[in-house]
């Protein structure tokens, strides 16, 4: 609310599933619900009537629900919200004059919160503007990703919650990193493990990925891939995991060894941990994020290995999966200011071409005092050689 | 490049992962890629560098790579896109006058390719008028959806071939359902079965859900979901698969029943059976998508389930996994016309609140003289009672 007073905002209106759990705590599953903010602090949603009982579950003070599709009529989500959301917009008194409407215009990386994500991509625009032609429309795509930045105590806890079912995954997957075993067979163990952690809980999900000896090395990329490659003894694995419980994303790299680690990979591993270890010392409020990155990226270098980190030292976690662009950036050119709340992820890593990746990459939040390490599990080389 | 000249477009650009695969046989991982397509036929790609390898597969004409972020800089897709960008539609001839080109104006439903998904949403139209200031933008949403509903042969024998992993996976999962089991548990051997039974491929992944007893009656919803509920002899599972190889997405359903059903179910069951016959029966290029609708309906209404069958008779499937607009929609109010090509699915149901659900979901292609069902298994009560 603040932050809309500040931006000079009358309302925020979101409709991408995360955005739609910050605003409201309900994680929609289709992405047609669309969630509201006034700056006096009311928070109305426009859910699909199938999605009513997990709406029920969040905040909002008002809820109105529309029927995506009838068998009279074929109809699109952005047809039956329309009628909804204007009566949304109304009794909040935006219809009148010339309110100040931020709306997400631009561009955004979405977890996948299902089989498949309603986007109203450019309808949004439209939809606003039918309903309100005299609003004045405006890209709220900053104002969110700070309020996505600084997470509330609660939702530091569910994000801990997640990691904490995570780790179980971990701990039940390390013992499938064996010799001759397939990447892809070491991700459906570990996959099968995070679904056996979760078993008790309502809603979560998600992806294991893991890339073995030289394909480690293209673990830098952007995106992780699991291939038939069968590792050997000596090898590393690079086990990535994003998951979640309830809409609230972990962003977890373990690398595992089939037995002890060789020449190379020994170096590697331990440089990576020191990075990790000096990157985590210098997390306070106030700081700078770019000096975090520096700290860590400052090991890789002096030990040789600075061309071979690619990426920057962190970034965002918790309503984002993976978006290098989530606050704090924990990068060389960040702007950004670490602050109490923040949660995100320092993940060092080293990608030599040909030889292996060795990349560890933990969530942490960040408190008035100090730092709670969310993934602080087999965070040594003792305990990530296997057998 | 008929359809984009009967819409007076000169180009057409998408960047929904789905779209791109559409005009360039290549399916983005993260979702930043653009494809263009022009109306002489030429097919340019503005993809990530690190998605290069897999661009490379399709068949666009040209292909310029964008580095998403380095080191130096902190930057979104949106301004790593806009040079290439600018220069794929430079070189297509659409920069001077005033090109018609038609985009993603409107909402869609994208399949979830990987973790994130990333979305230009509002942000495409702000790209292309910067690149093209002259030129005239038209939301090329049904232009778009026209192009998926028709798949070429290829495609058709993509999406066989990703109903037939999906197909090793139900055969492998069916002796799982048995008394005492979780849905979740179910859906996990389900899921563990399909990630067997695709090890062997490229890219592949999916989604499985179980329902059981009272649950199932549920399914009619927009979404599935898995519980906790153990499931009790003689009860139904109603498993439900969204799968992909390579991006060609399944929709399949099939409810089993822990031993024999019972009274109401083995009713339930013959009923959607004979509906389901009865839809496939009046399957033929020309006829209306309604009357197949009314087909398969007239058998549920006749044995007593008119209002239980809450949803349409079907949807198009391949490019789209769930969206219920996609071409052909066998629905009542359809006016969609079936063609050779068209693939999509047959969903008659029952859904009986606190008693149960039935559904039975194939996937079949149109083809000049005749349908394929490319879901041909399980298919009769005596396959579906398990034990």
């Amino acid at each position: 609310v603040a932050a809309l007073s500040q931006g000079g905002h009358d309302a925020l209106v979101c409709a991408l599933p995360a955005n739609v759990l910050l605003l409201t705590g309900y994680w929609p599953v289709i992405g047609s619900a669309i969630a509201l903010v006034t700056k006096d602090a009311r928070v109305a949603l426009v859910a699909p009537a199938d999605e009513r009982d997990l709406a029920e579950g969040g905040w909002a003070d008002d809820l109105h629900t529309f029927e995506p599709g009838s068998l009279a009529e074929l109809r699109e989500a952005r047809t039956a919200a329309a009628t909804p959301l204007a009566t949304v917009l109304r009794e909040a008194g935006l219809s009148s004059g010339s309110a100040r409407i931020a709306f997400e215009g631009g561009a955004a990386m979405e977890p996948s919160s299902y089989v498949s994500l309603h986007v109203y991509g450019g309808a949004m625009r439209t939809l606003l503007e039918d309903a309100l032609p005299r609003a004045q429309l405006v890209d709220g795509s900053e104002l969110i990703a700070r309020l996505r930045a600084v997470k509330t105590r609660r939702e530091v806890e569910c994000i801990a919650r997640s990691c904490a079912v995570a780790e179980r995954a971990f701990r039940a997957g390390a013992g499938h990193v064996v010799a001759n075993s397939s990447e892809r067979e070491i991700a459906a163990a570990f996959a099968a493990g995070l679904e056996a952690a979760a078993r008790g809980e309502e809603r979560s999900g998600g992806f294991v990925f893991c890339m073995s000896g030289p394909n480690a090395a293209k673990a830098g990329r952007a995106y992780a891939r699991s291939r038939a490659r069968a590792m050997a003894q000596g090898e590393v694995a690079l086990v990535h995991c994003n998951s979640h419980l309830g809409g609230y994303w972990t962003d977890i790299t373990r690398c595992y060894c089939a037995g002890a680690p060789g020449a190379p990979a020994a170096d590697m591993y331990d440089a990576v941990l020191e990075a990790r270890a000096a990157a985590l010392d210098a997390l306070r409020p106030g700081a700078r994020a770019r000096d975090v990155d520096r700290a860590g990226r400052a090991v890789l270098e002096r030990r040789g290995y600075g061309s071979a980190f690619t990426h920057g030292t962190g970034h965002g976690v918790g309503f984002a999966a993976i978006d290098h662009n989530a606050i704090p950036r924990v990068h060389p050119a960040s702007p950004d200011i670490l602050e109490p709340g923040m949660v995100f992820n320092i993940e060092p890593g080293i990608y030599l071409d040909g030889v292996t990746g060795i990349r560890h990459c933990d969530v942490v939040a960040l408190g008035e005092h100090g730092i709670r390490v969310l993934t602080a599990f087999h965070d040594s080389v003792g305990e990530l050689a296997i057998g």
